[in-house]
């Protein structure tokens, strides 16, 4: 079997979604397999960032809470974020930084689970979650202990004890992804609640979390979901859950009435309540034009293209860089792998560098990792062969050998 | 006495901080004394959005974190709020909201204080102090209780049960300042930790952390800082409690090594360890922007021109309003004052919708309080002068019993 530059051409021809690359600034000279990291620039996302801050922020100020109903954002932008991941529109809503929404939420489940105490998940998760739910541990004492297991641990760990199983969806190394309905009902039966991270999953494939019946989730906007860089997170509730939910982290957006300015905190009714301080407004308008490029854009026709992409990839890795060394880091299903791939070499580091220095920008995660992430929106098949192209000449010429690509920057 | 334009005009003449307001957009319609609720959109700050939107973003995407140093931004800005607020550089850093610093660090002065549980406030603290100390109290069940005491009772409720004092310095409404040295040494003498908001009081004054030995502060980006609407907070540690201090929203932003992606949390060296997610990289640099507005300022001089402000709006409301039964809500020694001035009304709402509405931009607090802050870097005495001009007509027309200023908008 051979895939050409041409077939790829062909594919990107057919390919349904093709038109929503034209919704995105992407420079000429990348090709860019990073939006699982920072997703790309939406076109409309200058001319409103520029009118906020000029009109809105300059002219109208303080006004503009009503006016320009900055203070609508987190329920206005949890409404658009909804329908990708499956959940009713007054399910979600925006604030803070994935972490502490883990925070607040894994704090709020130990809290409607009285009579149980742990947190289970798997070693794997990605660290800040796991460092997040230690610091929940280490400030609750014994009220909390986090139980941290293997992958294949996880049903079995699921005893009486457990009261929150809470999992990352998609791998951010391996990519491979959980059954988070059977993980769910799995918790369910245990008696736990389950929480899910959609980090690394949401925006690039369809997700069914109220046909799950998941619990809680939390995700990350700067990712798929193209909200800029630092862009504010989302977090989930199920609705049979809004009556009981507390959480700690209670600033004043999350209160009845905010501007009443009482003593006593009384929160607020559904999502507002798991708000805390001031929305950063900024983010929250990027991120709002981050959103907006899944308009129209059918989730299901998103993870079919990202399981193509996928195996287009490791298609073409194996034709071409078979014989370099590359171990494979992920799975070969494209229905366990979310939207990206991921094999090491321990020269893993500077092999990144030397393909950035071409243009290609994958990600680099220690000790040996090379991960390249398709954005069903903007990436395309001719992208992919062009990557394993560059790859495959690096690789020949031993351009990766260079002084130059050794060194470790700060952020990898 | 009598106080005329041409007398205001004379003294914006003399003013050694009347450089500074060009550093500033203010619409031309506008006397903007609200910049204790939003501080005013910075010149260079459109333009420096636009760049990292466009171009750290749009084109060096994933690279800028090493690229553009988004990476170092906690860090530089901390930096610059050092200064003003009288630390060194390396005991600030910016992250988050100001409600999720507080809970960090009042989590964290929890954690010192092994064998106390007392956190001492007053019941007129910023409402959402209040409401993250109460969220800490329910989370923490019996290790930790909040104690709020009339303001006058602070000093005797000290006692040795008390872990943290945890006040703001200047209060929101009646803009009342806290002897922040004497009830620092008095919080030390009882073994207490103290910790200051200082939202209402950086940028307007200057304050001296270091040589009061304050432990703890936090504050807002986007009053008198001018970093935008819900700009990211910042956090101070007193260089002594580097080592000890734990926080518990750990993050991997927080982590010695974050890229590093170890299974457990190990704080970073000095302020890093009290980050959490991925900063907010839009509404830092317009905080960056925000803060390069104190550049050659003397925040000596700034305290001086706030109270000479304050003083001006008393004695023009007294001359031109008196006969209004406005009810004076703030200190008239301007030593005892924050740069705003508030007086109370029973029609106040519907007197600052009237005020708004003539391009007189205050504050409404609820139930009844009209508050009107002063910038000193570019409210100009004329400001002054005209605002009362305004009020005076309005208040002599009846204006504001006209039925558009009476509907209670979301946010006021």
């Amino acid at each position: 079997m051979s895939v050409t530059l041409a077939d790829c051409s062909a594919m990107d021809a057919r390919d349904t979604l093709a038109h929503a690359r034209a919704r995105f600034s992407i420079p000429a000279d990348v090709i860019y397999l990073d939006g699982n990291s920072l997703g790309a620039l939406p076109k409309s996302a200058p001319a409103r960032v520029a009118d906020v801050t000029e009109r809105e922020w300059g002219e109208d100020l303080i006004r503009s809470w009503n006016k320009n109903d900055w203070i609508g954002m987190p329920a206005r932008l949890g409404a658009r974020i909804a329908p990708l991941i499956g959940a009713a529109p007054d399910e979600v809503t925006v604030a803070d930084s994935t972490s502490v929404n883990l925070f607040k939420l894994a704090a709020a489940a130990i809290g409607m689970q009285k009579l149980r105490r742990v947190i289970l998940t798997e070693r794997a998760n990605f660290p800040t979650d796991l460092y997040v739910l230690q610091g929940l541990e280490a400030l609750l004492g014994g009220a909390v202990a986090l139980r941290m297991v293997e992958r294949d641990a996880l049903e079995t760990a699921l005893d009486r004890d457990v009261a929150l199983l809470a999992l990352t969806h998609t791998d951010f190394k391996s990519g491979a992804i959980h059954d988070m309905r059977a993980l769910t009902t799995a918790a369910h039966k245990a008696g736990a609640l389950a929480l899910w991270d959609l980090s690394h999953s949401a925006g690039a494939m369809d997700l069914h979390l109220d046909a799950d019946e998941v619990d809680l989730a939390i995700g990350c906007g700067y990712k798929y979901l193209n909200g800029g860089p630092g862009a504010p997170s989302y977090i989930h509730v199920a609705r049979k859950h809004h009556d009981a939910i507390r959480q700690p982290l209670s600033g004043w957006m999350g209160h009845a009435a905010p501007f009443d300015f009482g003593e006593h905190y009384r929160p607020a009714e559904g999502m507002t309540r798991m708000l805390c301080g001031t929305p950063a407004v900024l983010s929250m308008v990027a991120l709002e034009e981050g959103l907006k490029t899944f308009d129209g854009i059918d989730m299901g026709a998103v993870r079919t293209k990202s399981k193509a992409l996928g195996d287009l990839f490791l298609a073409l890795l194996d034709m071409r860089c078979g014989q370099f060394g590359f171990e494979i880091a992920c799975s070969r299903a494209s229905t366990h792998r979310g939207s990206q791939v991921s094999f090491r070499h321990r020269h893993g580091y500077a092999i990144m560098q030397a393909l950035i220095g071409q243009g290609v920008i994958g990600d680099f995660r220690a000790p040996d990792v090379l991960r390249f992430g398709f954005a069903p929106l903007y990436t395309r098949y001719a992208d992919i062969w062009l990557a394993l192209e560059r790859l495959a000449a690096i690789m020949e010429a031993g351009t990766w050998r260079e002084d130059r690509f050794q060194v470790r920057a700060a952020v990898t």
